[in-house]
């Protein structure tokens, strides 16, 4: 497998983008094309034992940078690392393109300029697993598409249930949308008008679900048009961090607590282990022609590798084909 | 004052709603109305120590449950004890009226058919006060409607910068739109069209807020649709129950870390008091024309004593009026 790895993808690029993609390639054996400016990632490669692994750089000479407004990096950079990465993939000259870089800037480069939609697809989708302690779900779409329509749903389903199959290895994968109810009366007009579509196209449709049915794994694949999708998940991030730092606050307030606290503290580096979303991997970016993998900027050598494990299962799994010929069915 | 309330609302009717009606009267001296079936509440009232308490019952002979379906309820249940209770607030023979009952059921009751909403206002809102450890929050809407025009939210905003003056004594309170990315650019169209109108209202407009910035208390008042409100109520109740639940678990799993969990015992108490919604009492509903608050299903005492303090404090706010003058302006 050939897998193109965005080396100016992360906010402290090359330094963890070089050293995932090593240890990506130690790994599994798979070649991994390295690309961007090529002497900053010679100079990173150098510090590494690459011995007998397959790593190839290709030149871009320039950087879709985090601060950079979308739209208009992917029309005026057209030589970033994106473009040139994921017209890599487009050509068939590598099976995945993976970054740490800039989610609008990728979304817009692979969707207007390089990969493009699949036939039939209306709009891309960003479907991240989320690693929920009862089991894993994922959600499309978490940002994408701030303003969706019952069709775009309908379609984010058919690539939800493909993905749970081919990289989660659901067998009949369990279709849920995000509701503020559990009845079929409840929802925006957007959630009524899809829930119908939905139950009436051969899907496993479990319904309307609420946020804590999600996380009690109720679901296999959530459908949510992606500003609520975006709300949900940032509102999950934010309360983790907010209630660990309570947590960790009030354990400090008193010497008995914090003499508990670092007793404790394996039981807390476990639960953030567990919950971790950088063990899953990125965020796939479903709908493009072609497997993308968008991983956190903030992402360190271990989660571009866990990135790069992503890519590959969907490669494996043949997600890009199993999505056209869902979207044609 | 004089304040209604709902012997018949709480999961538990009426044990915890008369006592907690018993812990208010006694600790502010307003007389309380508890309306409801007579005998019951006489029973319930019989083994309470009421001497010297202003309390006084209103006989309605049905009740709407938390299984009935709004409309229907409010249509068909017309003596029930949101019926007689909301209808003294209107004829001027109490001055709030508060339940743990049926959310749907007394916005169905309140708007369509007793108070009514106050002239001018489209759309009555549910406007919670969430107890963040930062600072405590007024979120409009959170579930009365899930679908909104840029016109409701420019209107939730007045509603909830009255409130956060009246109730939290806030000076000037930050008013802000959740939303997808702080940039003007971001969001779903509705947002980004109440965003220029709230640009251009005379409010201390802080411009749009993901959720860790609500969390981290950068506004007094957040704007939102009731859909997307309660996707981010509901996921952060949801996230923060499941978290402490992975921590209890991890803790467990090992003499030593449950020792540590055990020491450190009063801290997380400290934080679940901190934290607990039920604390700041109940949800007001704002726009219809008197004061009305919906405590949670699950309240005890403490928690309908703590919403019936909720309801004084909008009395004395002046609530109401101000949000009259606030739509007519």
């Amino acid at each position: 497998m050939r897998i193109v790895l965005d080396a100016m993808g992360s906010d402290d690029y090359p330094v963890p983008d070089v050293a995932g993609a090593v240890l990506a390639a130690r790994e599994w054996g798979d070649e991994i094309i390295l690309v961007g400016r090529e002497d900053a990632i010679r100079q990173e490669l150098d510090g590494q034992d690459t011995a007998g692994l397959k790593l190839e750089i290709v030149h871009a000479s320039q950087v879709i940078e985090m601060k950079d407004e979308p739209a208009w990096a992917a029309r005026e950079k057209t030589d970033s690392s994106m473009h040139v990465g994921t017209a890599l993939v487009r050509d068939g000259q590598a099976d995945a393109y993976v970054t740490a870089g800039n989610t609008g800037g990728v979304l817009a480069v692979a969707t207007l300029y390089t990969l493009r939609r699949i036939a039939g697809v209306k709009r891309p989708a960003l479907a991240p697993i989320m690693p929920f302690p009862a089991g894993h779900v994922v959600m499309v779409d978490i940002g994408a598409n701030a303003d969706c329509t019952p069709e775009f749903l309908r379609q984010f389903a058919v690539m939800g249930d493909v993905y749970a199959r081919a990289v989660l290895g659901r067998d009949n994968p369990r279709v849920a949308l995000l509701s503020n109810g559990e009845e079929s009366s409840k929802g925006n007009s957007l959630v009524k008008e899809t829930h119908k579509l939905l139950a009436n196209m051969g899907l496993n449709f479990v319904g309307n679900l609420e946020p804590k049915e999600i996380l009690a794994f109720e679901a296999d694949v959530v459908v949510v048009d992606g500003f609520s999708g975006n709300v949900f998940l940032k509102t999950l991030e934010a309360t983790a961090k907010m209630l660990t730092g309570v947590i960790r606050d009030e354990i400090k307030a008193s010497p008995l607590t914090a003499v508990g606290g670092l007793l404790a503290k394996p039981a807390f580096r476990r639960v953030g282990k567990q919950l971790d979303p950088s063990e899953v991997g990125g965020v796939p970016l479903l709908g493009v022609d072609g497997v993308v993998i968008i991983g956190h900027g903030r992402s360190d050598a271990h989660a571009i590798k866990n990135a790069i494990r992503q890519a590959r299962k969907a490669v494996q799994g043949g997600v890009v084909e199993a999505i056209r010929q869902g979207i044609q069915a």
